[in-house]
């Protein structure tokens, strides 16, 4: 268990630098163990798997999440996330732009616009 | 308007092979204008633009359809051309197993089926 | 009470036709009082209000329907519905088509395929 | 009439103490006539039914609204009526929880937030 | 191609009045080239299609987004234009309504809300 | 990790009999590691938790699983094991028939026809 733990710690470091300690101090009163299985699941059963690299995890998830549309804190979370791994604003917004085709133009607009505030923060 | 059309059909037959002229075939008597907008919009605008490689469109659009849950159709099609445009099976059910932790397990499920019935067709 | 479910059962058949009983019968093993919900409350309440013309009711509910993209059974029931309280077949073909803007491309496609089963079925 | 209205009252009351009379305020300007179908059909009709008790239909609500995503202001208005209804917290947080499973991180995520908020509005 | 757009323009102008400007000018720093798709297939090809009235054509589109719900600031730009393109508030606060049927009481409920701002603005 | 392995293993015989290894045998060919996750953070974080009693944690998935109403196949898995730890044939109809308040009408009606099915065939 411990080692699904902290090679999820580690690639959720990689990916998303300071920003995953937030997830897990803003669960710390209300669910700590969920934080436990972001970390142990997400990140240290499902990104940490080979055969698709970090960029076009990223890249599957920015797309995912602006399809969506219900999710716009975890869409910044990992629009932040694509630059950090190596995605250039111009593929962000590629990706997020695409998601008009399939899931209409409000979530790709909504996209964009969360895409803005985390170019305009960083 | 004549460019993006070409464009697009070119498109589509670069990505898809075959199977685009489906999808126009399948509109000729309820919507024929509806199977343009789909190579002038998606393949001619979209698809066209440079600044995100086919590889990872394709990741986008199979991760968001996995995730959306309510078009397996269009997701087996675009299962198909990922594989067309360079994506290994691998990298393609990496990409919607990752669906899990974001649209939960049945969408990734009946993704994974979707790929498995793409796979087996050919 | 009464009151409210024959209204209801009027409405549904001004709508559907003969397509509203199937409605009921299905339901009579499993749910019956849902089959009186949805008569009651659905058409009883809400159809059989004025200040929305039935064309327009129903051009809102395939819309719905379309863009939701998970109830196909029932966007046909509603497509044969909008054809009987005098939308024609162009009107619902275009209201189907406008999806594509606000729900995807996927959601408009299977839409207009639902439109062209109902059609032929005619 | 009177009667669902009068019933459905008298189990908004019971659910959700105060805060339903807050939803008939908030429709008084814009559409009463919605206000009284929530208390008729949402608590006169289904609420009020027996077969299931009413700490496992708040637990179905909870379940349906995290995982639905795009409707906080009612979520939250259900942990309330939940906690009011004798489901522990614990109970609350384990169903958000679950959700992971069949909507993803990011919708669990979410609705463990709306849950601390609505703990600590207590 | 300049006519799509000159003819998406005059649409958008026609529907939305001044609204239409500030989504173009919002996506100014993002995404300059998607605020042209807005306008050219959004509003140059589908909304300028003949075959559906403006009225109906923005029924459909308030009912879609009423029932997506996850694109409020859209709903209440179209809650806008369907005044401005002649639907009666009583109208709108219908189709609103009946979307409870399709996509449950709470996407009605923020739907309602959304045109009960959109109304005071005025 | 065999732990969890195990737990998950036992927890889903438990609640679903024979039918949790249908799921792991139809992932074999394309994605035997998918099977071990559900497995082990469905059924092996997840349910195994205490905190909330299995038959509501499948009332939270039935529900949920309706009111998503793209995954039909995991809904009748779950109504399957509904029954399976205790929950009656009215508690789960009830369950679903509730999600028509939430996820509207045809959610509602397709859950219903899903357990209908579930029920014939036991």
């Amino acid at each position: 268990m411990e080692n699904r733990f902290e090679r999820g710690l580690a690639k959720l470091k990689e990916i998303d630098g300071a920003q995953g300690e937030r997830v897990v101090e803003s669960l710390k009163d209300i669910a700590p163990d969920f934080a436990r299985y972001v970390i142990e699941f997400a990140f240290g059963d499902i990104y940490a798997r080979p055969g698709l690299d970090l960029k076009s995890r990223e890249i599957a998830t920015v797309a995912a999440l602006t399809a969506l549309g219900n999710a716009t804190p975890q869409l910044k979370v990992h629009i932040h996330a694509a630059l950090n791994v190596g995605c250039s604003k111009e593929e962000i917004v590629e990706t997020i732009m695409q998601m008009a085709v399939y899931a209409g133009f409000p979530a790709a607009l909504n996209g964009l616009f969360a895409a803005r505030d985390v170019f305009q923060d960083k």
